[in-house]
């Protein structure tokens, strides 16, 4: 049996290890693959002697690889779309009109709701077949706009099928408590109580991975929170929260405190916060295409995240309300132009980071017994890809071993 | 002889011309051409009989159709790219420090100028097919990257070649007045002169549609802005230029002086600017990427812009130093997001006003006689065009009235 199903030489490999070298760079680089799984990556002079017959050899020719990228925060299931209050909003329409007109997470969680299992199916696939284009291999997608059991049931289950038949891996995180729903209107405490009902039989269905609130003066409160991660931990699920986007609240410290997977937006973060998240080993997601579509000025404490080795994850947060943006390059650029961060962390905000914020050990550097999901990119160097946007620089994009068709 | 090439049939028809609907909108249209041009649009009841045997029809369902968009202000014939310098600042490295390593304008200048025709070629096809992919048919490709005769020469040929041998149609622009070549470091006026040298030669070849110069305080000053713009009236030349991006030195108005066809940029242009440009029929181009990309603060004038009913057009400005991004998308989410475009000015921008700037009359609505440029779209609206980001709902080019493969 051959050691290995297939090798690509001739890279420069950007592992996004710590291997001393910026982006662990590996140059003049080998990668391996066996069943699914990194077998080697290094120098071509420490390649193991291998049966050159019967072994698929690719010479990229001094391409760029890359780990397959991570868009750890997506609310990408979902139905309908909120171009008319965008429209409305620039020719004048005031919030409260929109309101009237139907619009805002209300609009989104009605369409969503109405739409059959199919219809959103078939939404999603168009979202993730583009994050596939652009060398995703791993997305996050939250429920949230069901806001009741059977709703944010179908919401996970599409989630859980994509997974199953599409080549991007999913992972599930239950976000009952992303907005208040008409049903419960004047009653958050009872709707959160609801939530709580409803994870443990989402997760009997096998279908939540984690456990999502917003957590915010337009969502829920400190204490609402701390019952959700209660439910979540009694469950041994992990947390993450939307926090400290638009007020300090507390959020992070809190996620902190559940020893929490991360906390996401944290523009108005502070020093007490990201202290904790220190401690508990949180991970920092930064969502600039929100920052950018809201038209935000309060930048996340980049400063100090970075003074206290918070790793930083970076994400779409596509979503039809503030960040209609389903792409990973034009975040690249954003986290560098808007929030100032190199494009070493921007890339290891989509790849290690983007991992970590997921609690995946297996994947988001380039490194022996990993998941050999990896993208190959004609560059000049790996900043090119948070610098320039529109013409996609991908190749050819491998997951799980396997070269996958773009769509 | 059928009286028509091809048919498309339910559609909703954003014309974009003047027929008192938003987006010049024809519910339930229909578009025939005949000879790569535009042969019938509106009403289906009021389509003239045709040969229903040997005319193809396409239903396209109630897919959108809008006129192919056109990049009026592009640099998109250059080598090399910026990747580095760009990493270098956000590491921390000063301008004088990346001046010192050969960033800026003139790292691209040696590069194009180092580049062969080829090269060239090959590096402008791949942004012009990820142009093509998201439905521009024309765009604008200014020189400037070349400061000597036969550096421009070279890149005017390219922007030709692909005007002859790619579905895009390009009008090229002779942008000699972009910077001062390091052969004439601290003599502006002689390279003016070298410049006003250039242009009867390059024009004698045929490779220029219209004369350009960056009018700025980094760029060139009002005298040599207006001797370029003598020598492009001398040959009967339209002119435009770069003007008022970081300071107001009048350029908008010179243009306007000139009858010429753009002033681009214009974030610090005043109402005596825009007075000018109103008499003379000038045309605004917003480049909402380079604002991004600079972090600008300050907004072109728009509220003044509107009141005066003068012409805004939208385009990318791509370029390796301020505007690297390959995407007329992604401008009209930032016409919309960061200057409050409407999402019919943004299409407009991109379509109708786009013609205007180029001083082009066969393109930019869907009326009869105008050329058959058109894409059709799996749209709500038209403003989901501006507000979704990511996802290309292009389903099909037509180009000359010829279907084009997209890449
Ligand atoms: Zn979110
Ligand atoms: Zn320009």
């Amino acid at each position: 049996m051959p050691q290995f199903d297939a090798i690509w030489i001739n890279a420069n490999i950007a592992s996004m290890t710590d291997n001393g070298q910026p982006y662990g760079l590996i140059e003049n680089g080998v990668l391996a693959v066996k069943d699914g799984v990194i077998a080697f990556v290094g120098a071509r002079s420490e390649l193991p002697a291998f049966d050159a017959l019967s072994t698929p050899l690719y010479d990229v020719q001094g391409q760029w690889i890359l780990p397959g990228f991570i868009d750890c925060h997506t609310h990408l299931v979902y139905a309908g779309n909120r171009a008319n209050e965008f429209e409305m909003r620039l020719k004048g329409a005031s919030y409260q009109e929109i309101a009237a007109a139907g619009g805002g997470i209300k609009a989104t969680v009605a369409a969503t709701r109405a739409a059959s299992h199919e219809e959103l199916f078939v939404l999603a696939k168009d979202r993730l077949n583009s994050l596939l284009a652009q060398g995703v291999t791993t997305v996050e997608i939250k429920s949230g706009y069901g806001l009741d059991l059977s709703s944010e049931q179908k919401i996970l289950e599409v989630a859980a099928e994509l997974n199953a038949h599409h080549p991007v891996s999913v992972q599930n995180t239950f976000l009952g408590a992303h907005a208040l729903p008409p049903e419960y209107a004047g009653d958050a405490d009872g709707y959160i109580a609801a939530v709580c009902r409803m994870l443990p039989q989402l997760h009997a269905l096998n279908l939540v991975d984690a456990v999502d609130v917003f957590c915010e003066g337009i969502g829920f409160n400190l204490e609402q929170t701390r019952s959700v991660f209660n439910a979540a931990k009694a469950l041994g699920l992990p947390v993450k929260a939307h926090a400290e986007q638009l007020s300090n609240l507390g959020g992070s410290a809190l996620v902190a405190e559940f020893g929490g997977l991360s906390a996401d937006h944290i523009e108005f973060l502070d020093e007490a916060g990201v202290t904790a998240m220190a401690k508990a080993g949180t991970v920092a997601v930064l969502l600039p295409g929100a920052f950018y579509f809201l038209r935000e000025t309060q930048l996340p404490p980049i400063a100090l995240l970075r003074q206290y080795g918070i790793p930083m994850a970076l994400a779409t947060d596509l979503n039809p309300g503030t960040s209609p943006l389903c792409s990973i390059p034009l975040m690249l650029n954003m986290a560098c132009t808007l929030f100032r961060l190199t494009p070493e962390e921007a890339l290891a905000g989509v790849t290690r980071h983007g991992a970590a914020a997921l609690g995946l050990a297996d994947r988001g550097v380039l490194a022996v017994g990993l998941r050999a999901d990896f993208g190959c990119y004609q560059l000049s160097q790996p900043a090119e890809l948070c610098y320039q946007f529109g013409v996609n620089k991908l190749k050819q994009l491998i997951i799980n071993g396997k070269q996958v068709r773009l769509p």
